[in-house]
């Protein structure tokens, strides 16, 4: 059966607005007025606002030949909340544009909004507006995530003291061999049409790169443990670039230890397929959106039987270094880039 | 002297975003934490937030073959404000994110940020955080305003009564002649290199396409007069467009008149020489970023002598449909589009 294609010019401008988001329900009380004005109207309840904004570019970001919409949709907006939960803060908002060419049907934008509504819809977080143009080339898709936050419980990235722990939640590297697979994957396809994936045992850091989750857990967690970070900074280039930004920020060196760093069986596994150092993935791999935070030493009892986190080294003085201590207990000096696509 | 050409890539992102950045100062008290974490943070002192969002794309929203960079970042802030001053809020931070190609150099970036941060200074608003990144081809501009407004003072699209008068600020139609001028120009020039451009007499059209403002003397004005619009939106698209929304909304019907459109004579000059007529510009021209409004007949006192908005039709039963009443005494029916790029 062939599938239905229904061209956005039948619907303009004002149709597709409508179409995609019919509906869109409201699930915070302080979400006053939503889609369908000049702007969205946020009550704040005496509490403090969290924004963060982020872009993705077809071809840079993304890769439209092994990433399905829907999955797309989903990860656009948890890249989003990710900064917010690195705020120590609660999501509640989001706008969305996109700018799309003419390739793309409803049918294809109906399954990117399948992917946003999800997320919006598990983290409890209302689209409240946007923006929907077309593009010469590509897709571009720009959201801006809201959060709330308690009035000074907001974390930064400079607040971290010397001899502070560092904690990463979940597992690193994962999401950075999904890629590789996928771009192989892709290659061969493009060279034989033919021949089907190979994509056996490779479940689970498919998943960390197609599907990755914020850090509500954790949050939710410190939040009922009482335990508030000194740093936070969610993991999007890779565990290098983001403890950089804390000791800059912070003005402090640090120590991180290979043999503490949590990584997925899965990924070992596939890292040693691809002849490269899970280590490698783990530190510059990024698209984990894992949470990277500092707590004070004293918190350590409250931490240390914690499932969510593992603790990887600690903060030092500026003048120490920030510095990678190796299995064959080599120490040497982090370094990252972030991007480099230009 | 030959121009001086900083590639992108020699900075970095973070160094990009740090030069980009490094003029920026906190005009709103209500800026808690601005660019350089995961997010910003606001705090609201009680008062509900405003969100609006928009997304420009190269060859589709603008022409840089005679939109300087400078004028676009202004233009680019203006549009957001503009949606902001429409709910009869006051805009407080914006964040912006682009997606640059490398055509681009680090000095270019850097006109394009003396226009964003001129507006920001002009109508007192930060700029909090953005996402800078690149694209494979064009310029991508998304902007995110935030403002601010008394408990329940918000004005949308919906409120107006059956009676209501008409209100547009300045004069319609302007922008769209400075964009067919402008347009007229690039054509002669690839053509003829070598030729001139007969701009003379044509200041004014071109700097309303060129440098709009936004809705802020109207708003301003509103509050110390205690005038309370019933409803409320920008002209983005025209005249046209944007009464159907607010009669569709509101649900009522509206009759305006041609011949108290407001159109500058040097517009009329313009439409003369263009072959069509200026009503027709002003209708549907769009790109005005003046404010379009209800208020409530008992209100005309008050505006009668008000300098800065010409009163042009009134709101009528839904059954009586939206009409356009023209100078040879013909009742025609509104329609627009929106826009329909794709």
């Amino acid at each position: 059966m062939e599938e239905k294609r229904t061209e956005i010019a039948s619907l303009g401008e004002f149709g597709l607005i409508d179409h995609l988001t019919r509906e869109n329900e409201t699930k915070n009380a302080s979400t006053l007025l939503s889609i369908g004005d000049d702007a969205a109207v946020i009550d704040t309840f005496g509490k403090q606002m969290v924004i963060s904004t982020d872009m993705l570019v077809e071809g840079v970001h993304f890769d439209l030949m092994y990433m399905p919409l829907k999955h797309l949709g989903y990860k656009a907006v948890i890249v989003n909340l990710s900064d917010i939960y690195a705020m120590n803060a609660e999501p509640t908002q989001i706008t969305l544009s996109i700018a799309i060419s003419n390739r793309f049907s409803v049918e294809a934008l109906d399954e990117f909004y399948e992917g946003v509504n999800l997320a919006c819809e598990r983290y409890g977080v209302d689209l409240i507006g946007g923006d929907t143009t077309s593009s010469q080339k590509g897709l571009v898709i720009s959201i801006t995530a809201i959060g709330e936050v308690e009035e000074n419980k907001f974390v930064t990235r400079s607040g971290a003291k010397e001899g502070d722990l560092i904690c990463v939640t979940g597992d690193l590297g994962a999401s950075y061999m999904g890629l590789l697979l996928l771009e192989r994957e892709k290659k061969i396809y493009l060279e034989n049409p033919g021949v089907q994936p190979d994509l056996e045992n490779q479940k689970y850091v498919l998943e960390r790169f197609m599907k990755p989750e914020a850090g509500k857990n954790m949050v939710h967690w410190m939040k009922e443990n009482n335990l508030m970070p000194t740093s936070m900074i969610d993991i999007s280039d890779g565990l290098s670039s983001e403890i950089l930004h804390i000791c800059k920020q912070s003005e402090l060196g640090c120590v991180i230890y290979e043999d503490k760093l949590p990584i997925h069986e899965e990924t070992k596994l596939n890292a040693q397929k691809f002849g490269i150092a899970s280590t490698t993935a783990a530190l510059n791999g990024g698209e984990d959106y894992e949470l990277l935070f500092t707590i004070s030493p004293t918190e350590f009892e409250k931490v240390k039987d914690c499932e969510l986190l593992n603790i990887i080294g600690h903060m030092t003085n500026s003048s120490e270094g920030r510095k990678f201590l190796t299995n064959s207990n080599v120490k040497i000096d982090i370094s990252a880039q972030g991007w480099k696509h230009i």
